[in-house]
């Protein structure tokens, strides 16, 4: 298996797009979200992000990485303005159409009418959410940090309403968005659907892991695999 | 299909293991890294983090969420006493190895010594690789930025040198992490594969995507899904 070695400068010297593919390809697999908005006179705004980043669960805080420099300004005019806003989890069935969103449109047009999704209201929520989105919530704006590294800004809101469908929901709390079609991202441009490996006990030293089936239940002895199992099995 | 909503105050009455478990399900599949550093005497420490997240492309830069009450706080304090830290993706051979690294060792107990992954070094990177992770990087601090909302910290580095199996970089920049068995995450504790669907051309008002195969060329046209047809196929 032939592998590769990228110093410094080598990466300094990769052609600007090569470079973004590239990079953004380092931190893994991404959420594949679409935040929803209004601007003051109620146009309905929709762009996806992959950069929404679990910040804490009490309180229940969640951020993602605005750009200085992407189509999705009018999120951020209109969040500061509205304070509020919505995260749709993007699933297989409508991931071109939220790729769609991508696309620069103008402040006064909605993406909504442009993709084909479906604009969703719910009382008391100022932003609209997605009609086909299974797993989605609002939130209310609680910090804006600066980075002034390269002018990006983490925005944190704080969670206030989560619609999901009832039967992905288990009984520790845990919920299977893979039984809800959620997409993952790779790169700037790459969907992806999951299959489960096996959720896992948490870990104390000394302790073997067990493995947990969906609802979060030990599964039986015979199906379980040990550490040194697995180190033998990766061990190529 | 049963939808159910949540509000504010519902989700302010969840047991906190449940509301942990519910929460950290809500951003989205999520990368899963080890994070590798050195303390002042060298001792090797290795956590796995859910939450490292694309900065930027240009300065190369690469964040992730530090918690106040997770066991990795001697991630932290070794990242600023030598200013380096590796970040090593998860792939499905080893993901049980990496869940034990969350494990609450001591400070003079290396993750290494305990889970079975190899500790892997590098001409003039001051913290350790992991030998089987196949994608994975070594980043210079920049900045530490914190969340008062919930005392957790976003800490940025700059990707300084990169090691990636070669077959998996394409000619476009964009590196085909499924190739390399990276493994993603879902709520606290659940491990997935991917299946890519496709990637995606770059999208603009009024021109319809284009399914791009991995190396990023265009697939024959009669392959194509048109975005109305997504919409009916996703419409249930």
């Amino acid at each position: 298996m032939i592998v590769q070695h990228f110093t410094y400068n080598d990466i300094q010297t990769f052609e600007q797009r090569y470079k973004a593919q590239f990079i953004n390809s380092l931190s893994g697999f991404k959420s594949a979200n679409l935040i929803g908005s209004h601007d003051v006179n109620a146009n309905s705004n929709l762009g996806i992000f992959s950069s929404v980043v679990h910040i804490g669960s009490n309180p229940a805080l969640v951020g993602f990485i605005m750009r200085p420099d992407n189509g999705e300004r009018h999120t951020l005019n209109n969040i500061i303005n509205t304070q509020q806003y919505t995260i749709n989890q993007v699933s297989t069935e409508h991931y071109r159409m939220a790729h769609q969103c991508s696309a620069r449109y103008a402040s006064d047009e909605s993406e909504f009418n442009h993709t084909g999704l479906t604009p969703q209201y719910v009382a008391n929520i100022n932003a609209p959410f997605v009609k086909e989105s299974r797993l989605k919530y609002a939130l209310t704006l609680q910090e804006i940090l600066p980075i002034s590294l390269n002018n990006t800004q983490l925005i944190i809101g704080e969670i206030i309403h989560v619609i999901c469908q009832k039967h992905a929901i288990q009984p520790d709390g845990y919920i299977d968005i893979e039984s809800l079609s959620t997409a993952s991202l790779s790169g700037l441009d790459s969907y992806h659907t999951s299959n489960r490996i096996s959720r896992l006990s948490y870990a104390k030293p000394n302790k073997a892991l067990s493995a947990l089936n969906v609802m979060g239940a030990t599964v039986q002895q015979d199906e379980q695999i040990t550490i040194n199992d697995k180190l033998e099995a990766g061990d190529d």
